[in-house]
């Protein structure tokens, strides 16, 4: 099983997105009461060709059959497998105000596969008044917290004038990977730090402006 | 000036997203105090040519001068003036959980473009006991509402099983735009309604495999 896995261990990233993409959609179908789907309807409901679909399917440990289409409960747990979604890693989030406070007390079911264990803002006069079920800290104890408490992922929620000075404590720390919210793009400064932008503001302006156009 | 305006109003639509990012940037270069940019710098904070930033500009009404940099501030006011950024327009939020709740109490200025001017929640219950200061309405009620308060966009914060009804209502009711970040993700059923998904739990897993992989 070991080494199978080893064989199988290198997914191509478009593929692994795509993976990530069929896993929600099994979740979907599963809540549904559905119990097969075919590489087809996959493929659909993703916008990709359910050629495509099988090849990604194929890099699984156990991929199943596809003759009259996929076991969802067998596909979904072959994926969950494959992508160690079971393991449960250490995050945490940079900027407490409005957003940063919801993700801290959120359902910690809605963000798989990591569990939030420390806030930081750099505003320390709202960490003494904040209440959270989370314990809090100042930004500059970033580097520190990361390491002790072995964080892997932060989320950063708000624009901060200091946001360089809070990648690089992150960086320091040894974090792995920053999903940041804010308008601000970071751009990593080394190939072992995942950086993703989640660019909500500018979301909002790019609508706008296609519905502008579009009216004139 | 209109007459320019209709000549150079077909901006493809990569170029518009970037001049949204570009647009981002040039606020938060403004904050800072800085005044001019070169399209080089543009460029690289972007991760794309300074050709491409320059052809760009050049969709723009009134582009500047590129010779010793841009001037931020003119060039911020022209992105502004050519993609309508003064234009406020209304927009709904669908799903009153705690994401939706908190968009729904944001401080609007986060919101550029939009204001936000009703709330619905499937959860007839959840609707008596909320309190905002945006009218909040059932569901049932999606059609009538956006034509009557002339909503152009939805922001869907909620998971709902009844999703796909939820967007039967809002087309019915005309909307222009969705933007969803439910985990489900919608298709558009007609070339006139924009539809963005932005799966924030898809992205979680997706961090959580690459460490998987990565640590294999």
């Amino acid at each position: 099983m070991r080494k199978k896995n080893k064989q199988k261990g290198h997914i191509p990233l478009p593929a692994l997105a795509r993976l990530c993409k069929i896993y929600n959609l099994l979740e979907e179908m599963h809540d549904k009461g559905e119990t097969s789907i075919s590489s087809h309807d996959i493929g659909k409901r993703l916008g990709v060709g359910s050629h495509n679909i099988r090849k990604d399917i194929g890099y699984l440990d156990e991929a199943g059959t596809s003759g009259a289409g996929y076991d969802i409960a067998k596909l979904k747990s072959s994926i969950e497998f494959t992508l160690g979604f079971e393991t449960e890693r250490n995050a945490c989030i940079v900027g407490l105000g409005s957003l940063g406070s919801v993700i801290i007390n959120y359902q910690m079911k809605q963000f798989p596969c990591f569990t939030i264990v420390a806030g930081f803002d750099s505003n320390i006069n709202k960490l003494e008044i904040m209440k959270t079920s989370i314990p809090v800290y100042p930004t500059y104890e970033i580097p520190s917290v990361i390491k002790s408490k072995r964080i892997e992922l932060a989320v950063v929620t708000e624009p901060d004038r200091n946001i360089d000075k809070i990648t690089e404590r992150l960086i320091e720390g040894g974090i792995k990977g920053i999903i940041n919210f804010s308008p601000v793009m970071l751009s990593s400064p080394s190939e072992s730090v995942y950086i993703r932008n989640i660019d909500i503001i500018t979301e909002f302006r790019y609508v706008s402006a296609l519905f502008t156009l579009h009216d004139r």
